[in-house]
């Protein structure tokens, strides 16, 4: 069975690329990185869903060291305009560093393949969402690690309203009650910030409702 | 004044290549990780050379990730030997790690540039130590932070001989003193690794005395 380690963040994007990288027929191990975000509940939702999930493997990977490099609202308090024009949530180089600690892990378990709930047309001007850096960080990967790696980034062209109707089909649409999406790390979430806002549109243009407002 | 980021060990190389970067006129901010290495002397000496040389900006970043993610007898005890032919001292990723959190650091600093101390010619069979990665992985930074980020390695066809050369032309010969090489972490160094043994060939063949070994 062919090996597949996911970025698990434990929010709505990531939870369906989880569930697509186990349609796909991976043998899957989920990493979570703590790089010293806002919403930790982020986190919480993350072991809930791993628990829930058909997942067996998966690593926790605790470090501030992201937030000790850079200055970023999601990181760092109280929300701020950046003089570059990027969302003010933007952290300059996570998937950088992700894609990367990911690498580490997939030449050590014997993992081709790596699984990103990026997603271009929300990408709000995150540089490192782009299919074009996906592109030549696979590439870097590939070698940098002298193994070939293929990066899956399931949801890269989906809008929010087809990222749910594919957890319909994929049988995971009832896990988005234990996702995390506010960018305030309010729970229940806030419902005003960009973020809220965003996954609310995606349910409405699906028709569907979603599960963590239904209690 | 252009500002670039060294990445910087506390090693022979990586101190030739911050002075280097001095050299082409740079201003200098040195990022010192401790991955967990096994020689956290290295780190000691880094703290050293800082303090003499003329660098004013520096950053620490500790943490003990890429432990927990891969195995390595660098940085979990006995030496072992791989089944995949590499020498056993082989991080899978570092490079590719230390980069990606350089280039968050040159982001959020207004830096262009990078400079690290890989070697191709004694690279060991390293393949994130090669021209063609250290290509591609500044290709993917560009592309991932929006930025045009040039990674410098001054040393990459060089001998270890034409190294210790080049630092009795960037006037940092003395500071030789100060780096650690032993993978054993010894100091006085072991002598016998193949480290040490690579280090002291550069000295003989350069026909110099290294200053490490002239108390």
């Amino acid at each position: 069975m062919k090996k597949a380690v996911v970025l698990f963040s434990g929010g709505q994007d990531s939870m369906v690329t989880l569930y697509q990288a186990l349609a796909d027929g991976f043998e899957v191990t989920a990493l979570i990185i703590n790089y010293g975000q806002k919403h930790a509940r982020e986190l919480d939702c993350a072991k809930l869903i791993v628990k829930a999930s058909p997942i067996t493997k998966y690593m926790f990977l605790h470090t501030g060291m992201i937030t000790s490099l850079v200055t970023s609202s999601l990181t760092q308090g109280a929300h701020t305009s950046r003089s570059d024009g990027l969302p003010d949530t933007f952290v300059p180089g996570r998937n950088i560093i992700m894609l990367s600690l990911a690498g580490a892990l997939a030449y050590e378990i014997g993992a081709g393949n790596i699984y990103i709930g990026v997603n271009q047309q929300d990408y709000s001007g995150y540089p490192d969402c782009r299919a074009s850096f996906i592109s030549a960080m696979q590439f870097a990967l590939t070698v940098g690690l002298d193994k070939s790696i293929v990066i899956w980034a399931p949801l890269q062209f989906l809008s929010k309203k087809e990222i749910v109707l594919k957890a319909v089909d994929l049988n995971c649409f009832e896990m988005f009650k234990h996702t995390h999406t506010c960018y305030k790390g309010d729970h229940p979430p806030c419902g005003t910030c960009a973020s809220c806002l965003l996954r609310a549109k995606g349910f409405k243009e699906a028709n569907l409702e979603d599960p963590l407002l239904a209690d």
